[in-house]
């Protein structure tokens, strides 16, 4: 190139660090500027909950010094430095030193927009105390470091169970405080997990300590006279509290981007094309305040992750330098460590695959991270969704203290390639004792679903057993574990019958051909053998719990004590 | 059905009791019959090295009793027999009770052989002694136990570095052995993995006081008065030995169908279609047995695995009992624990794809496991192995104290799917700081071949640069770390030259355009950068080392001391 490409980048925390090395490594004599309001680029704000307990200290945040920007990769960097205003007709945009509020212009061949955003904080009565605290920046962490240190009431509420607020519960735990966490939908990730999954992270985390609150809505605070919140306020019920942290999610940075007239897409992020384009062909966007797509469902998505605006950076820095690359989207997959239990999701959940019209078939199977006879096994429960006549995978949920991030890592990748449930129950996954069984969890979640698709399966869920109990229907719940199971852990009610499965064939009798009959075991291999077993021999009227009592969420009873006698 | 379906199943470890509880699932009538030579059905067969030391219990080996089999699939089962004959025509097969050497023969609808592999065992003189084993099923890890346990000359000699083979290692110095592993070829796994991967299995070995000997042909055996071994010879040259593992892998048993006129494939595994049907439709083959489809080759190929053996077991079990299940075929995944190393590889390694006759293009990229300001951090070396023009992955390996297993598993499905250069790097991963960095491992790997199809990366490998080295060629060895970084560790060479990355610009007349220029760094990150630098600047003949430092496998020179004074 003879002339020398002039490229602005506003925003220096994923995607825009990204796109200038990659645009450094791509152009070497490119005119790079990166426009950055806080003290530091490169700032890796996933790691914020877990620096507010110091199990990540602050200098560690910090991925790349600026000087590496200015000496290593000989770009210009404004940090301190506000973005006012873009002109987009005389490509141009207008910047402030936020300290001395010196203004200046800049012009551009390319300019990046990579504003990221803003966590939401509805207008609430009281939202400015003292000791509210939203966490998306280093900033708000190490203000919530010092109000902790301070503070006489260790009551900590958290606004809002998704992936920043459970991460920041273990985390203020750890700094020894007692955490209430309020949600207005009625499970913990509810936007990324369904009921039955969600319902063991419920139980764990109540396990540790935190106290959960669903269906409240939050009408505002309360404070002290030196302003410092003291309460949270739902309707006219108080909740004690010494701080307080939103996390009700976020909203993209636009506002820069609507005023210079480019277009910002229904979902309220801005508008792009496959290359990161705006509508105006020189200025690209990328990270959490631009819109992608959904690969599962063809629609527009806002999915705000540093993996992503990694990603939208390098596309970006290629196609500033000349290149053509692209973005293909997104599936989104999410994981999280919530105190021992691994959680992880990818693509559509059941509610959000019904919700988009699909016509579902999904599993639910509960089973070992690992062979069992090597030691240390722990537990993991996979849920699919895919769609019923094609078995195309629509998504996934694994949840566990055992090892869920693989699983949903191999399925965010058979997701994104269009694998069907044959795909995946016949994926050559590696395997030896410390890792897996012979046949991995996502096997046999997958084999479920095809057992299903041809009609060998009939199952309910957890969530249908339990209304039938709790109305009282008329039904036989078969147990077909052995008595010693039975008297460890069982589903009590007078519903109940008895019947070990090698038993079935000669006490089948016993059972009448006019019932429904609902079966459960342990993880449900038993059950839906004796499903089958019952219809082949003319009971019509036969489901297993999809599960059984490894999935299952609700109150069991025990005779344990009476065991140990 | 009205006619009872009457189903032979010869083999009774993996695929045999899969096909048969499948079998039974689909069909309650049928009339199953399981042949098995050994007392018990369903063994964990690939938990045996464990077992050795203890770390697995000898009745955990054992997935299914017999009576499971028996009373709650309703089948019939006949241990301590051996089937000595199939005769299609009279679609019947000849058993007979091994320690009364009553025979009998069984008619059948439609028959499976399951009748799995047999370790290899060259004519070596010698080979008969005692203390000379193979290690494929319960009775023999009962022998090693029982042999080692009575042992004076605590020093065992594995011969062949194969997964069974480096399993056992582990577990014989576990239980007090002094382990040496001799390898006809010239690295550990060698038909699994590359040698600079393996050079990293190598370090970890020896690390903990395996000894290794590559290139060792052995040629016999010799013992003591008492008919025990005592030594290994390879040539002229005696190894002392108190016990010896013979683990030089498997041959499938298809004697059987051989003898029956079944068609052999040249693999050397019994032929199978997709239905897993034999030359003979009523008589299906799964397992070690068989034979299948290499899905990155198309070819047939012998890959023996407990987690293949039952899948086919499911197929079989559907197609016997009237079904249409197909196997697909294999990417050739393994994964194995080797001490604190967890090691995988998946589809074809740089060797086995020149060989297939791919024009390919490498990445070798060291990292962390998962974001390095989040605590335990360890590292992983991932290389991956994609068609040169298209792009598509064709194999991946990963090395490393980090989390493997879950990497490989995304590449296998990957692989499955098809899935090229610009899919991977923009697969959609979950990401969380105890699981991963915003950009995972795999996403650098494919980048890196992103950029070398490009053009844009222009590497050699390490074994390029120490062949460069040890011949003296004239070239600058550019290190452009930190001086800091050179004194604690560096590759020692007259022709290095150290210009920190920072410093390239301003520096840059201190290199001669004429000079071929290497360029190395901690992880290439830098090196890369460099490279590109130098190019725009009009240097011609520049290079980095794939992998630099972290990958580097030879020796490394340090002033740690100095450093500590």
């Amino acid at each position: 190139m003879s002339r020398q490409n002039n490229i602005i980048i506003i925003g220096g925390t994923a995607c825009g660090p990204k796109a200038a090395a990659r645009a450094r490594r791509l152009d070497s004599n490119a005119r790079i500027t990166i426009i950055e309001q806080r003290d530091n680029l490169s700032s890796a704000t996933c790691g914020l909950p877990y620096f507010l307990s110091g199990v990540v200290k602050e200098g560690d945040l910090i991925q790349r010094d600026n000087n590496f920007f200015r000496n290593g990769l000989k770009m210009t960097v404004f940090t301190g430095t506000r973005a006012v205003s873009i002109n987009p007709k005389a490509k141009s945009v207008e910047i402030a030193d936020i300290k001395t509020d010196k203004h200046q212009t800049l012009e551009y061949d390319r300019l990046v927009i990579a504003t990221g955003a803003t966590p939401t904080v509805p207008n609430w009565e009281g939202k400015d105390l003292k000791g509210i605290f939203t966490l998306s920046n280093i900033p708000d962490a190490v203000g919530i470091r010092r109000y902790v240190s301070g503070l006489k009431n260790k009551k900590a509420v958290i606004v809002g169970a998704g992936l920043i607020g459970l991460e920041a519960a273990e985390n203020l735990v750890a700094m020894g405080l007692k955490v209430t966490v309020l949600e207005m939908l009625g499970w913990p990730l509810p936007t990324l997990l369904d009921k039955e999954i969600a319902f063991q992270l419920e139980k764990h985390l109540k396990s540790r300590g935190i106290k959960l609150m669903f269906g409240q809505r939050v009408t505002g605070f309360k404070g002290d006279k030196a302003g410092k919140v003291n309460k949270v306020m739902v309707g006219d019920t108080a909740i004690d509290a010494g701080m307080v942290l939103l996390s009700l999610g976020v909203r993209p940075n636009v506002s820069l981007a609507k005023e210079a007239g480019l277009k910002i897409g229904t979902t309220g992020g801005i508008a792009v094309n496959e290359y990161l384009q705006t509508s105006d062909p020189d200025i690209y966007a990328g990270g959490d305040c631009a819109e992608m797509v959904n690969i599962v469902t063809g629609k527009k998505t806002l999915v705000p992750m540093g993996s992503t605006a990694n990603k939208h950076g390098r596309v970006i820095g290629t196609n500033v330098t000349g290149g053509k690359d692209t973005f293909p989207g997104v599936v989104g997959t999410g994981v999280v460590k919530v105190f021992d239990l691994n959680v992880g999701r990818t693509g559509l959940n059941e509610a959000q695959a019904k919700e988009a019209g699909y016509d579902i078939v999904t599993s639910l199977v509960p089973s070992e991270e690992h062979a069992t006879y090597y030691p240390g096994a722990k537990d993991i429960l996979v849920k699919l969704v895919a769609e019923k006549v094609s078995g195309r995978l629509l998504g996934g949920q694994v949840i566990g203290r055992g090892e869920a991030a693989k699983r949903t890592d191999v399925l965010a990748t058979a997701l994104t390639m269009g694998a069907t449930m044959d795909d995946v129950a016949n994926l050559d996954l590696g395997y030896a004792p410390p890792y897996n069984s012979a046949m991995d969890p996502l096997h046999h979640a997958a084999n479920v679903i095809r057992n299903k698709q041809a009609g060998y399966a009939r199952a309910i869920s957890p969530q249908e057993l339990k209304r039938k109990l709790d109305k009282n229907k008329k039904f036989v719940l078969l147990d077909v574990r052995f008595p010693m199971e039975w008297k460890e852990q069982r589903i009590e009610t007078p519903q109940t019958k008895l019947l070990p499965l090698p038993e079935l064939y000669k006490r089948m009798n016993e059972l009448d051909k006019d019932d429904e009959i609902v079966i459960y075991c342990k993880t449900s291999i038993r059950a839906y053998q004796a499903q089958r077993i019952l219809n082949d021999a003319g009971y019509k009227n036969v489901y297993f719990v999809d599960g059984s009592l490894d999935a299952w969420p609700y109150e069991t009873a025990s005779n344990k004590q009476e065991l140990t006698k």
